[in-house]
């Protein structure tokens, strides 16, 4: 974590970063959250993250404490006083700090931290040399996981039953089998040199980095078919992989005990790793 | 909300009562509440609500930061501190701070929060004097609604759209049409002199409240019945009521735009409620 952080109106040192317990971000994880990877100085896609997050507050009512350009100033102005050429922006919002009440109150002010860190992506390239190891979980999830709300606990519980099998990442399995989406990340199959992923219309966030990946494929000719795999289609598949902000595109060598295809990266998800990074390095 | 809060050790002034903003529970809802009423200095049922605090922390692999006892020597400190001889008790306890990551960190110390504020239970016994209206929303809630955890938005959202209904509480609603719980209450009818409520092995929360009130209407000769009721079978119910540890026993008069009963609070309702303050009070 970088020294300093920006906190409701003030650069702090992040040793001294605090929110009032009674903000409802702490108590009814009423807010919602953006990260944003930093590559030379640069924010990646940082207008559609903007996007996002204000459809996250809309969705959820929560009135911006600013305007985008003056966001977008602090999230340069917390990479330049950590000095981060290469990391990750996190930024969040709540509706701010209330008397308990579930209903919202009428006059609460949205509370707002910018948080960065340092990211290796050398390291990201080098675990995706070699591929990960992911295992499914079921989605016990809300019925709204198209908004990217602070409301995360299944998926750290998710995560953490991955991590406990030794995998790095879940696979999240709806009640018909099939994949809906990582505990942070968006899922990918590759079948006949064509992508399959599901339809981020269907009770998914909208992923910032698959929403390049598929601007990218297209530009690279790989057709895209949007819709809903099964765990089953994807343990046959030629290739899986996953997508994320800190994660680019990151394949999957093994889901649960089943090697995908013979166990190593395959060559769609290497293609689009490194058209990814000539994307976010230029 | 009263002058002094406990925070992490320390008894501070409310207006200085803060955490760390790398809390998950402030960047995940990676924590676990509970709310306790106080009546004449007394923690109602607070073994119970200990209990299932405990049960909340064990399903999420949270360490308690102490004991049941000291925990409760904090408690009545804090009602104490400010004076408190009716209101309610708020405890929260999160995983504590960690570098953000989804899975669990082995470094953290659980956060630990305990505030309170007055109550008055006359006004609580004059609203169920004239019962409420209420509001059916879908569930969209998680899988694992048993976990009392502060991943609270879609009870937010619910309460939120109840309100902006003109209605007191929300009735969430399964896929299937069936009642599950209000948005921080438990739900009952009353067909025929005896009691339908769901079963808490049924995705729903246990109820400390509700389950005083099963042990009450026993006592009573009131029989119950367990199982989940549909919003038709609560619209032609003779009583509707929730229960919850700040409403006690509180009448729903009006379901939607359909009247329960002639409108007014039922006998069953208001014998239960009456049996509760002899509970309490005594």
């Amino acid at each position: 974590m970088a020294r300093i952080a920006y906190v409701n109106g003030s650069y702090v040192s992040t040793a001294n970063a605090y929110v009032h317990i009674n903000d409802r971000g702490y108590q009814f994880a009423d807010g919602v959250y953006e990260g944003i990877s930093i590559r030379y100085n640069k924010l990646i896609d940082l207008e559609a993250h903007l996007d996002r997050l204000w459809r996250s507050m809309d969705e959820l009512a929560i009135i911006s404490p600013m305007g985008r350009r003056p966001m977008a100033i602090i999230f340069n102005e917390v990479m330049r006083r950590n000095r981060i050429r290469d990391g990750f922006i996190y930024v969040q919002v709540t509706r701010g700090v209330a008397t308990r009440d579930h209903g919202f109150p009428d006059y609460a002010k949205p509370a707002l931290i910018v948080t960065c860190r340092r990211l290796n992506f050398d390291a990201v390239r080098q675990r995706a040399a070699s591929g990960v190891a992911a295992s499914t979980q079921p989605d016990i999830r809300w019925g709204r996981c198209d908004i990217k709300s602070t409301a995360l606990l299944p998926n750290i519980l998710a995560k953490q039953a991955a991590r406990e099998e030794g995998a790095f990442e879940a696979v999240l399995v709806d009640k018909e089998g099939f994949v809906t989406e990582g505990s942070s990340t968006n899922m990918w199959i590759v079948k006949a040199g064509h992508l399959i992923t599901r339809s981020t219309s269907d009770n998914i966030l909208s992923g910032i980095t698959l929403a390049r990946i598929k601007e990218i494929a297209s530009e690279l000719d790989i057709t895209i078919e949007e819709r809903a795999f099964s765990v089953t289609e994807a343990k046959e598949a030629d290739e899986m992989f996953f997508t994320s902000s800190t994660n680019c595109t990151m394949p999957i060598v093994k889901l649960d005990d089943k090697k995908i295809s013979d166990g190593t990266p395959g060559p769609v998800a290497k293609r689009l790793l490194d058209a990814y990074f000539d994307y976010t390095d230029n």
